[in-house]
């Protein structure tokens, strides 16, 4: 027996050994990514460019936590809520990561009362799906979301999400594309004389959603293997789903013997004629087509849908193909009232752009570029060409951050003035303000322009001035 | 038998029918909040402040996930391990929430093999903490570090970090305050001869950093009773953790018959004296007080720590007292080596902003006065006074639109004048342009400054102009 405890102590011994050496795996977790000072950058002129569009838009803006009550989400993503993140239950309320910012925004207006808002919200949200990064598809990704919540004359915010887009997507000049537009009434009426039971709707809708992915085959089988549809009516969904056009479609629809007889069908293709004469008003029609295969998989709208992909020319085809969908969005008049008391509804209407991909196209062009991105905006680097100067470099940088100028210095007792001067180089500062032990006693800094060498002797008092004048083109 | 099942039926069917009734409970998670607009304008402020100091120092930008594996962040906090949040396991990685923005920055310079970097990071991060939100406590918030990475000359960007401190707290006006620094060396130093086992060092370290919320027997008993410190080393401690000044502390402390016997105090005290004159040659000693009882909780300081409070005159005390810190940091050595498989180490220091506590004193000041805060820039709306003018307004807002005016339009058929007016008024908006059937023939509309009730026909070709005429000041 001694034996043995001897031999499982040592056994012992070495796992403990083992854990003690730390082996972490260096990485983030799956789906997630860091992202670097130049990713940044190219993340800040997305950003940049998609607020000032929202702002343009008179929107507000609001935030809300990264996590919510794990019942504030329940039963409002169909299908897709297998993705959430839960948290542990550490004691306490169990949470859930946020899904998307429209069901957090949806209950923001209900917890305040708020019935008439339009705002945008940019941030991260979390998906438990199988990532594809190259394509841009992350577990921890951004959405920029811009709503319209109230009681208003119909399609007139619709039509304001889809410009939206129209100029998000030609501010950024990311090629050609093209909006998607349904409605989930037009869906569910087509569903209805297509002989779709009430019961299945939302299920064969996130059918028709995959057509994007799948070739209308295996979306057949699935409704009729997985989802029990009868043979029949898939193939009368069919025939709808490969439609798509402009107003003529939306009269065509309107004579069908079928789809005119229902109601919801009828309503929807009504407010669609009006959205279309509004996007011609505000002249964009010509990248809007009207889609009846276009279903969107969340369960939460209730009214126009719509979508944005890229295109491609490919030489192969005649017709350029879609290369993904960077933006979506859609009426949803019921989340809302979902979480008040009483059920009372505000419509809502809203659009998210989905930067991920967007992001992953421009990274590729300034790769393959030749544009050199500066990550810093310091606009002098404080210098010395001999040493013993560390405390007169404190002094006259203390003195330029005083006076609001971006400036650095090396952390470096007795740098030499070549590698100072590479430092410029390598980050992009286009000034040396150099102080030497004769500046000191003139009264003056030389002031050196990376780009062209040319020097300039410049009285201190006068140095802040002459910084800003030679930066501010 | 079948009266019993059938009483059980009823009673199941109640309970569905309560669940059915999906009773919300309406609000966000504990130590967690929504910002309104108006929050949000104020917090923009704040943040703006922030990110130009930053850039004026020279700081590059990255981001991290919200969360990393769990082994992460294992054995960096000591005490406070027990507030992070862990994500659920649902297969897969084990997923823990960030406690910082320090330890997600080692793991990505370990990661990315950077040795050199000066870089900020403004994100949320998450503890499980007693929440006192009056106070500006949650259990999400915003921290906003800066950080310098690389082997430098002592005390350098140590300095920089301080000077970033004192420029932040002074451009947000927030009132007079202190920075507290000390030394872990110095710490550990005076740990070692007051006769504390090496085995204890960060333990007491705790203890002594409940020093600003806990009076001295509190924290005393906590060392001795919970801690097993002889009373003797205690009371040692005390004498020590009473003290602050400047340069002749440090001076007394070399002469210290124990302490200077001691090499890492010395060290600690060397280095201190060496801070105190550069931060002397920034001009900011005047709000630096050198202090025994600052600790910081953190394990993984190595060396200069610091501390912001915010103070306030009291009327019954003669010196002003502190109301919070809002900002802290110091030397980390250690970290980046823990996250590189040879622990090759990179010498860190940092500090990061608290901004919940300033954006609190910022909204409560709002609050106070009489400011009116805009949450749009909206420039104009697009309004008319009479009726079927929908489409014309549809029309005239997206030219603005398109030419890069804020434009809004009433999302109603035909709004009332005083309404379309009165939402110029509720919201800010300085302008209003306004169609009307004669304005159309004649080719021009009509705007109005909504402060002055000026009016004046402008022609529709240059409306774009005028418009950024009087609304660039």
């Amino acid at each position: 027996i001694a034996k043995e405890v001897a031999k499982l102590l040592e056994m012992k011994a070495q796992l403990g050994g083992d854990e003690g050496k730390h082996k972490f795996v260096l990485k983030t977790p799956k789906g997630t990514r860091d992202y670097s000072p130049k990713q940044m950058a190219i993340r800040e002129r997305v950003f940049d460019a998609i607020i000032t569009c929202f702002k343009r838009h008179g929107a507000e803006v609001i935030d809300t936590p990264v996590f919510e009550l794990k019942e504030t989400l329940t039963g409002k993503y169909g299908e897709d809520s297998k993705l959430i993140y839960d948290l542990k239950d550490q004691g306490g309320e169990l949470l859930s990561l946020r899904y998307d910012l429209t069901v957090p925004f949806a209950r923001y207006l209900a917890m305040n009362k708020i019935t008439n808002i339009k705002r945008y919200h940019i941030a991260k949200v979390y998906r438990r799906d199988n990532p594809a990064m190259t394509r841009g598809r992350y577990r921890e990704f951004y959405q920029c979301d811009f709503d319209i919540a109230g009681q208003f004359d119909p399609m007139i915010p619709d039509a304001e999400c889809l410009k939206i887009v129209h100029e998000i997507l030609s501010d950024l000049q990311l090629g050609d594309f093209l909006v998607k537009v349904n409605d989930r009434r037009i869906l569910d009426g087509m569903f209805a004389v297509c002989g779709v039971p009430d019961s299945k709707f939302r299920m064969i809708c996130s059918s028709v959603d995959k057509l994007d992915k799948m070739p209308w085959e295996e979306v057949r089988s699935e409704m009729v293997g997985e989802k029990g549809l009868s043979p029949e009516a898939a193939d009368r969904i069919g025939e709808y789903v490969q439609l798509h056009g402009g107003l003529d479609l939306i009269e065509r629809l309107l004579q069908d013997p079928k789809l005119s007889q229902n109601k919801l069908a009828k309503e929807g293709l009504g407010d669609m004629k009006l959205l279309l004469e509004y996007l011609s008003l505000f002249g964009i029609t010509g990248k809007i087509s009207f889609d009846l295969s276009l279903a969107r998989g969340l369960d939460y709208y209730t009214g126009v849908i719509f979508e944005a992909v890229l295109l491609q020319q490919n030489d192969h085809v005649e017709e350029p193909i879609s290369v993904g969908s960077v933006a979506g969005g859609g009426r949803y008049d019921g989340l809302v009232g979902m979480f008040d008391p009483k059920g009372r509804k505000v419509p809502c209407v809203g659009v998210s752009i989905g930067i991920e991909r967007i992001f992953s196209i421009l990274e590729q062009r300034v790769e393959a570029s030749a544009e050199k991105i500066r990550t810093t905006e310091t606009q002098v680097l404080v210098a010395s060409a001999q040493k013993k100067l560390l405390e007169e470099r404190l002094k006259l940088v203390a003195e330029l951050w005083d006076a609001g100028i971006k400036a650095e210095v090396l952390y470096k007792k007795n740098p030499k003035l070549l590698n100072q001067l590479q430092y410029c180089e390598d980050t992009g500062i286009p000034l040396v303000a150099i102080v030497g032990e004769q500046e000191l006693k003139d009264g003056v800094i030389k002031l050196r322009v990376v780009a062209t060498r040319e020097e300039v002797n410049v009285r201190r008092e006068s140095l802040v001035e002459e910084i800003r004048l030679r930066t501010s083109r």
